[in-house]
């Protein structure tokens, strides 16, 4: 049998000995699971862009524990939830929305518990460090094999809390869309896919940002279809619509910014 | 029985392939070891933050071998060590002061032995990467079961190099504390605990930092205890007092560093 | 027997999921494997600096897979490939110069194979993420035991992208040297060894940096030979000249980027 999995999101850092001491938490519980730390950098308090992150991920990741923490709400009156997938798939975090679009992705929640007094709790349960003393120890019992069920009190699974994501929409031919996701290399993550864009004749687009500045770009398959330090319009690696800067950063050159709108349509030949 | 566990902390950052290297030393020499990295960003040559950072974790970690590198004098007199503490832990890394506080956390050093000529270190030892060749070989080796007498040559426990901390004072009924740790929220761990912090009818509090700025404060249990921007006042999750902005920086809203000076009063009503 | 070993470095950094998705698929693959991260904080698209970093490091970490992801021309015409080294070591990763000089370090390459339709790659292969689809899998298939030849198709040795790195000289009685690696700690590595530094009485030298500056540096084994501040000029953890200060930060102090030339000199007495 394969040993469990447990991945891990969070705004934790790496500076700090937040995360480390997670593992160590999840190790003394369930030393046999492997532990894959998705992303820890987060920008602090973004529930939004680890909600994004993570049901990004999820379709790349197997069926495991997802464990997913930023927590600005800690110690007050926000939940906290295990939640299991019409997919098979277990999630472990504040019920602030972080989760909503993961849950999503897996095809909806199916089985939820309140986690606040689960007898799996890290006692004294301190106000702000949820991820150790709450998060990782249920984790940890789920891979385990521990049943959701006994990991804290049932909750109607409707009840979740939502995240509200802006919507893109077709207007007089042009796409109107947002930027969903920024990654490392400045690459703008739609929040579309290929079917909304507009035809273009020769692949060429033009984007025009909010100040009303417009950019050429053009349509393509990979980073390496047009010349360096050109934009692009590419279906990227989540199948999603995203613009990029050949061999540069698409979120400097075009000034944009999480949620950002842009306009994209076919360029006049 | 359990797989044996080693933590790893130092100011390697995670650019370079130093903590790699380290991973690499240790798979070889006990590759049935779990390693968990506790935190590898302490600002370069900062042994004061990381002796702290080590000795707030440990009581958050199980028993172990416990590996800290913050070296500035690597290669120079000042002595390489590995330590049992009373409680169990084995501590290995430069005598720099970087292993006192965490020491004390584990009830003190009962067994010491100096380390630069171990049998398990890499051989030619560099002068400037004692981590690779001395820490993590040593560290693997006591994780595998080898008695800490036969990595090194004895030395005297109490001869072991101690850290100065500030300390806290009352004066007139005001806290005088100092700033002990800074995380990556901006949250501000104090050197004092509950029992110095002034009573405050209704939790009202003032913070004065060494300008002379006086900002108020709220006596909290949790972040979310006070609107978004408010400064807080709480017991943090190693029982510290701690000074956060709600959602926002309080290093940065206050300007503090390290060892910086502030004073809690209670509010006048 | 051992468990397998993959070694992974990559200019993913470690905000986004890109590391942990490529986590997942070796742990789907070859859930047996350790994983060791050997750095992901390489530049963005900086071929030459992983290029570098990887074959410094690779005689300090076993014989093993080691998978290395940088790769501007993803999707592009560039190859895929993995590489049998004369010494066993396994290279996987793009073909455009990264893996060139770590396979120098390990004897040379002695079989080849291009990748991009290997039966091991994930379907659909995307146009911007091979280490995903492409890199991980086949990484993690080789550690698994699958025989290269089975990974891909055969790809002579000989052709593989080599690497143009700067040459140090001597001239008259003079070290030009270049900037080979700068480290978290601001050292700069040199593309020269202990032999090509001109005898120096009493360890004084003189750096001579590009815009004709001149800074004394003494001629020293550790860090801590010199007083905090000051130049000097040792041989690192990987045998090569490299110039440091003392607890500081010479890259900064000396305002050297990577392959600037700096001439040493011993210092008239």
């Amino acid at each position: 049998v394969a040993e469990p999995l447990i991945t891990f999101l969070s705004d934790y850092g790496l500076e700090d000995e937040f995360v480390g001491v997670c593992h160590a938490v999840m190790a003394g519980i369930c030393p046999q699971a492997r532990v894959i730390d998705l992303a820890h950098g987060v920008r602090r308090y973004d529930i939004r862009q680890g909600a994004v992150l993570l049901a990004g991920a999820l379709p790349y990741l197997p069926v495991a524990v997802h464990l997913a923490v930023v927590d600005p709400g800690v110690g007050g009156p926000r939940r906290a939830v295990a939640v299991r997938l019409d997919d098979g798939r277990l999630l472990v975090g504040p019920d602030n929305g972080l989760l909503a679009p993961a849950a999503q992705v897996g095809g909806g929640a199916v089985e939820a518990v309140e986690i606040s007094a689960s007898p799996w709790r890290l006692e004294p349960v301190s106000a702000t460090f949820h991820g150790r003393d709450l998060f990782a120890p249920v984790a940890a019992a789920l891979a385990r094999g521990e049943p959701l069920s006994e990991t804290g009190t049932p909750l109607d699974p409707a009840a979740l809390t939502g995240l509200e994501l802006p919507r893109p929409r077709i207007s007089d031919g042009v796409l109107v869309a947002h930027v969903r996701y920024i990654d490392r290399f400045g690459n703008l993550q739609l929040n579309a896919a290929e079917d909304l864009l507009p035809e273009a004749t020769g692949g060429g687009l033009e984007i025009e940002t909010v100040g009303g500045e417009r950019h050429p770009a053009t349509r393509a398959v990979a980073f390496a279809d047009v010349p360096s330090g050109e934009l692009l319009v590419y279906d990227d690696a989540q199948q999603r619509l995203s613009v990029a800067v050949s061999q540069g950063d698409a979120a400097q050159r075009l000034g944009l910014a999480l949620d950002d709108e842009l306009r994209i349509r076919a360029r006049p030949s």
